[in-house]
């Protein structure tokens, strides 16, 4: 099984450099609403990938951002959960701080993860039991903080949108909070250290699925808001974090 | 006066290197809350370039955040304006993403600024009249846009705390935002083309009069929320932007 992990990894990495080749030649569409934009290359790269595993793993069913697979998916197979580019939005307007997102699930449960900064070259991956790494540097478990002391990653427009004033006061205890725009990467910058919390009103799968591996390995969380265990493979809004300091939250919101 | 921005230039990569030394070495203190932070390497860096400076210029007068020169400031003489590290919280939770900003003026009128991102060592700089750059590379004039297809930069807090409805439904006509906790930065990451417009509800002269030259210089604007002409030295709420962007974002204010 770690062979194809390693495998992922090298997948990974030539996606990597087709996405650097395309970086200025892309086009840009819209997804459900005009803020949700996909372009060419999303589109390309989720098809390299899904080429590549086909061809190495043809039992293996795919869970993408994109929907370029044809068959049904079924979560409690062998699965792998794509998001060629998160952080659309960064690529097409910073051509940076974007990353590739893959996951792989055995019968919902997540085996390894890798999230990928394609223009800083930094991998985040882990292989469950095995340690999570930044490239070759094994990452430190996270650290216990107090709510006051962390700085928290999290969008504000979900906060405009809803009449969550728990949630508010919860938010406002923090020290500060920043915000990224990308999903995966934003979790892995909480296993580095750079945020504590990272909290998201609606994420899908692939925003997630490897993250969430990488951030257990650590001793951290990523449960539903109101404390609902995940798999990794729901539609959901989230919070992730070392456990104690999820639980300040949680008792904030109250 | 251009050997002064090149002698600036090369104290600020001393500085720089002053901060890498002592990156694991500071201890935190708060300023006026728990959330205004300021460490000893602040302290040190100020008192470093308030040395340096008084040393070559006997006669220039400093503006500095952590206020450690004892005289009384002449804004109408020539004065630097200085940040030592802009970006404090960033510096403590990250050790990156954070800048030292310097800029230098003459009876009010902005001569040169320079903000330095110690850790990836990108400097931007500009004299004016003569370019704005990114290290070597002279950056673009800024970008006509719709402010539907722009990014913009500013911190909800603001918007929190405040009953700003009109603001609120301008900041919403936007794709999207982000918020990175470090102004010069933020004010030069538009300079750079990552975002669009920047906002902010209260600035102090040290965080944006270093990048509004460079602004500027690429026929961008910075200017109060009801569109007043600012010097650079104002402690001000502000917005930065192309002209005709930061104009639609008045036209949506109305």
């Amino acid at each position: 099984m770690k062979e194809k992990f390693s495998w992922a990894a090298g997948v990974i990495q030539e996606a990597g450099e087709l996405i650097k080749q395309n970086l200025s030649l892309y086009s840009v569409n819209t997804k459900s609403n005009a803020k949700d934009l996909v372009t060419d290359i999303d589109i390309m790269v989720e098809e390299f990938f899904c080429k590549r595993i086909k061809q190495e793993y043809p039992a293996d069913f795919i869970l993408a951002e994109e929907c370029t697979v044809a068959e049904e998916v079924r979560t409690d197979k062998n699965l792998w959960v794509l998001d060629p580019i998160d952080g659309t939005v960064n690529f097409i307007h910073q051509q940076q701080n974007f990353a590739i997102s893959l996951a792989y699930y055995e019968n919902t449960c997540g085996v390894f993860g890798i999230v990928y900064d394609v223009i800083k070259g930094d991998m985040y991956s882990c292989y469950k039991g095995q340690g999570a790494y930044l490239n070759a540097v094994k990452l430190l478990p996270l650290q216990v903080k107090k709510i006051s002391e962390s700085l928290v990653g999290f969008s504000h427009k979900w906060l405009l949108g809803n009449q969550l004033d728990n949630y508010r006061k919860a938010l406002a205890a923090f020290r500060n909070y920043r915000y990224y725009g990308v999903a995966s990467l934003e979790i892995c910058y909480l296993a580095q250290g750079l945020i504590d919390v990272y909290l998201s009103g609606n994420l899908k799968p692939w925003d997630y699925a490897a993250a969430k591996i990488i951030i257990e390995e650590l001793g951290g969380c990523i449960k539903g808001l109101q404390g609902e265990t995940l798999t990794g493979l729901e539609f959901t809004a989230l919070i992730a974090g070392e456990k104690s300091v999820v639980d300040q939250f949680y008792e904030l919101c109250r």
